[in-house]
């Protein structure tokens, strides 16, 4: 039985997986007139007088949903909302082994952006956070603007920020280990949806100056042709007009590749043409940019994937539970960027100098404690940010 | 401390009475990977393939959703979303403890009918069901019949029908104890909101001929001024234009007096005007329209309330947890008249000859055995009547 079969079998098995379970007694008539009518209407009223304790008398203080519209899904593109749900099931558990997060998967039926918003807005009291997920670019970017401007509670589109800030705690160990300079490093990012533009958002916010942005077409630059709103505004923030020509022409005396984008299309001699120590992380899933062996064999110093089968897995999990615990903890009405850089910092913190190497600079998914330090440095964050509610 | 302060610290000590957790094991670099990526992709291409193994492959057929806008909470009123989550939280615990039905709360902001039918139209993927609560009328009734048009799950709202279904079976055992006819006793329901239109319709399916509704102003006939839709229409189903008169009126000779008002409506000596061996269903919340030792001391033969703290307790818990789970069961597309009949029908014959008395036409709400005979009729009716998936 291969993998897919296997997972297949397991989803069969379980039928779901996630299910819902009760926190309250509920033997006694008494019990159920406490739960339940006529009692509850104590916490109904309460609430009602001061809508902010429907975070200690509802479940708001530790429930978020996940929340697609099925258009852009792992790699298999726009496959609907029902094909959407075993991703978003395995996002909640995911939440909830790794942060003790209650997540609620919601499919959303292929809408218009209007719709979408308006949808997601008028669900928000029932929630303390919203984890936006598998939404195509460029529209993901509109409905996560829009939907900030409207709620008071986190939305994170998880794609976005979740593979940036894992991204920046990659990078910054990387440089860490190979002992260049974040001010000086010359990068490539291959893909410039939904994570490539995170990822160059955050990497400049952190400090890095020299990045060139790559799309199907090659590099993104001011006077490229029919450039579309999101791309216009990456060339103009990564300010290459002199960096023109194809991916293989930019990979030149790089010092680090970052892949978002298709299988195979980084060959040996690109690693080799890039500058001394390279570092790449070639995250296409399933299969990488460039195979980790291959990498190595050109010369590369540092090579990361997204895959749980090579060193150094570049992976969402490592930051979604944290980021997540440490926002509900803090009731903080937003995640912004002193959040999701002290989220990166706290995986960078977790490899000691004794502990990096060129196959650890990124922590393994199944680490539980990492979760709670990306959580404490999050909350730490939101309250000196002021975005705390506590 | 009171009721009302007991049920508040039971809230803040828990703080929400529902959580998720995860049905799959999570332990290993390969467990990851068969629950999230790269394994789920499998079920998600198979679900494109088939639609309907969303119902094998995720937790769909086994998920409902509880949605409110918060416009008609318990006897509350409009007290908006934030303050109903509590009761949704605890409508949602009795469907796992009684149906093993997992259920999601969603409060939806106030807003006009095309947004609330809009909204929960475009998550109907989500689950195996809808249940819909507290939305005030009349616009539950069009919400409903609108969501019913556009969505193949069953949506169902259980103000209209679990009350429906549980008050048929309480008069259907009055009757049987009190050996009266439904085809010629004379019924009064106080209340032409949601749940006194539903029980008027069920009650007239199940072979009641003589129903007399009132609402505030006394009588609904036919030529009464000022009638909205759904009162209107209720005229024109009861047929009851030589019936005319406050409720004080029409209640003599009654043999059955359903109220679904405000409490202290009925007096002894309306009680002492109906015909022979009274039934009186005084279900006003939390204080019923006559409390039973009154309705007994006037005569009433049978006597029920919506109160755990009296005998026969008329409560859609009896209902609602059974009635889902077998819908469920059937994967039906609806839930239809003949189910909500055998749902009632299911609760009647759980008393038997032997043990049906004055004090015990309706089973215990802690039952779990009941919701499973509710389950199986309704199953069963959703096979007889042609509208299951399986």
């Amino acid at each position: 039985m291969n993998h897919a079969e296997k997972s297949l079998e397991m989803h069969k098995k379980w039928s779901g997986k996630l299910e819902i379970s009760c926190r309250v007694p509920l033997d006694t008539t008494e019990d159920l007139s406490l739960a339940y009518t006529p009692g509850v209407a104590a916490a109904c009223l309460e609430i009602k007088k001061d809508p902010k304790k429907s975070y200690e008398l509802t479940r708001r203080s530790n429930l978020i949903a996940v929340i697609t519209d099925g258009t852009a899904v792992l790699g298999l593109g726009n496959i609907g909302p029902l094909a959407a749900m075993p991703v978003m099931e395995g996002k909640c558990v995911l939440f909830k082994k790794f942060g003790d997060v209650d997540a609620i998967p919601l499919c959303i039926n292929p809408v218009d952006t209007d719709e979408a918003v308006n949808t997601i807005k008028l669900l928000q009291g029932s929630f303390g956070g919203i984890n936006l997920e598998d939404i195509s670019a460029p529209r993901c970017f509109e409905i996560e603007e829009r939907l900030k401007q409207c709620c008071d509670i986190p939305i994170f589109h998880d794609d976005q920020h979740g593979t940036a800030i894992v991204t920046l705690a990659a990078v910054l160990n990387a440089i860490r280990f190979t002992k260049k300079n974040i001010s000086t490093v010359k990068t490539v990012v291959n893909g410039a949806g939904a994570a490539g533009t995170a990822i160059v958002k955050l990497l400049l916010s952190s400090g890095m100056k020299n990045i060139t942005v790559c799309d199907r077409e090659g590099a993104i630059y001011k006077s490229r042709r029919n450039l579309s709103g999101p791309k216009a505004e990456l060339a103009l923030i990564t300010d290459n007009d002199s960096r023109k020509g194809s991916l293989s022409d930019v990979m030149k005396n790089a010092d680090i590749f970052i892949g978002v984008s298709t299988s195979g299309c980084v060959t040996e001699n690109m690693v080799r043409s890039m500058a001394a120590d390279p570092i790449v992380f070639a995250m296409a899933n399933p299969d990488p940019e460039i195979f980790p062996h291959e990498a190595k064999k050109a010369g590369a110093a540092v090579v990361g994937t997204g895959r749980s089968d090579f060193p150094n897995q570049i992976n969402n999990v490592l930051v979604f539970p944290g980021i997540f615990r440490g926002a509900l903890d803090a009731r903080a009405s937003e995640i912004n960027d002193e959040m999701k850089k002290a989220a990166a910092n706290a995986i960078v913190n977790f490899i000691t100098d004794d502990e990096l190497n060129a196959d650890y600079i990124i922590p393994s998914s199944l680490n539980k404690e990492l979760a709670s330090a990306v959580a404490k440095a999050t909350f730490d964050a939101a309250i000196s940010s002021g975005v705390s509610g506590v």
